[in-house]
């Protein structure tokens, strides 16, 4: 049976290009027998964002705490606690937290794309 | 675009047998174009809870804050802010808050169950 706290499990830092001071956890994933979705939890140092980059699959966002910004739609959009992102496929993003405060989100793909292959990051 | 706050859409009572208390709202769902998985986000009153039931797709849910308890694989567990649960697919599970304290949790389901037929409450 699986329940984890966001708190408690460790995170890896993100060492993608474009990436700077993001740390992952996958709370629930492929290895768990997860057979849809995964659910990861990232970590945003004050200051750090993710890539601005696009990909073949979506992603459903919930802003956990802190501030920051999403790049989305070709503008600069302010996010914080409660708030609920969806990104589609194929359009660029970019999540940054503010210079003072991080920011923590958990953010969901799908376990497959492109007709059965991994999602890169779900576990 | 879709950004929506937890806090400002309206949530609906779930008027399922078994559910006590709850309300719902898909914050992204089938009617977003979401292609494979829908976030809703339930609020239990203190003393509500939701089915105990099963069902032929699978959990992930996030606890946003309050106090409550899990009913899963048997036996019932304390949960609250943070944890991070999978329910798999056709197991008994039933959440439920305390009796001093509401409960909000994220769910999210598959879009699609048993070869493309949509999910209840998906959206």
């Amino acid at each position: 049976m699986i329940i984890r706290n966001i708190n408690t499990v460790d995170s890896k830092p993100v060492e993608m290009d474009g990436a700077s001071d993001v740390s992952m956890a996958v709370m629930v994933g492929r290895t768990d027998g997860a057979p849809n979705f995964a659910l990861r939890h990232f970590t945003v140092a004050p200051g750090g964002h993710s890539p601005r980059h696009s990909h073949d699959y979506e992603h459903e966002v919930f802003i956990v705490d802190g501030e920051g910004t999403l790049f989305l739609d070709g503008a600069t959009h302010p996010i914080g606690a409660g708030d609920v992102v969806y990104v589609p496929a194929n359009e660029e993003h970019q999540f940054k937290s503010t210079p003072t405060s991080p920011l923590r989100f958990l953010c969901l793909v799908p376990i497959s794309r492109n007709c059965g292959e991994p999602t890169p990051g779900s576990g």
